[in-house]
């Protein structure tokens, strides 16, 4: 039996370059390649799209592509997606500082949705 | 820029034992172990449960191991569980022979859902 669970609140690392790529809560602190300080808090998503009845393959990996193109402006990133298309239901997780920037990301991207879970536990 | 895009659809493979750890779609021919001829058609799963608001870390884990500990009576597996404890909402990602397959596995263990999506196509 697989016996691992994970909390996401209770992980906190720092990150050593630009681009986080731990999935759950960590922070990066101190100064940034412009010389300014700031945090970046980052967690994990789950956001839900409805209304993609007959999507095919091709159509969502458009949809998603045109995500990982804007995705860094907010810094997010979009690592699964996976489509019902008899429900039309897909199903994105990401990482990033909040929930509202995934949400900027999609909506820029032409697919906005207002169902974004922040997923603060996971098992497998 | 990632550049996957998955069509479980299109996916079939010969498992060689009765442990299907592949992703998608994929079949068995021929006899198993008992001697007898079957054929199970795998897919993956996305089942959403609502109601879990304020669960904690360790009840989830428990909740998940409780499917664990069953799954293979309908040769489904459950490979990840997400918890957003603020909306409530669970997330589970598995592979099965059917949604009826997962639905009966959650209702045993205690956790029933009427809301899971067949997955036929993953971008990464």
């Amino acid at each position: 039996m697989t016996d691992v669970v994970t909390i996401f609140a209770a992980m906190e690392m720092v990150l050593t370059d630009g681009e986080p790529t731990v999935s759950g809560h960590a922070r990066r602190s101190g100064p940034d390649r412009g010389g300014a300080s700031r945090e970046i808090h980052m967690a994990q998503f789950m956001d839900v799209h409805s209304g993609f009845i007959g999507v095919t393959a091709q159509q969502l990996k458009e949809a998603h592509e045109r995500d990982l193109a804007i995705e860094k402006d907010e810094g997010v990133h979009f690592e699964r997606a996976w489509l019902d298309p008899i429900s039309g239901k897909v199903f994105c997780l990401s990482t990033g500082p909040s929930k509202e920037a995934v949400m900027r990301i999609h909506e820029r991207a032409g697919h906005p949705t207002a169902e974004v879970h922040e997923l603060t536990v996971e098992v497998a």
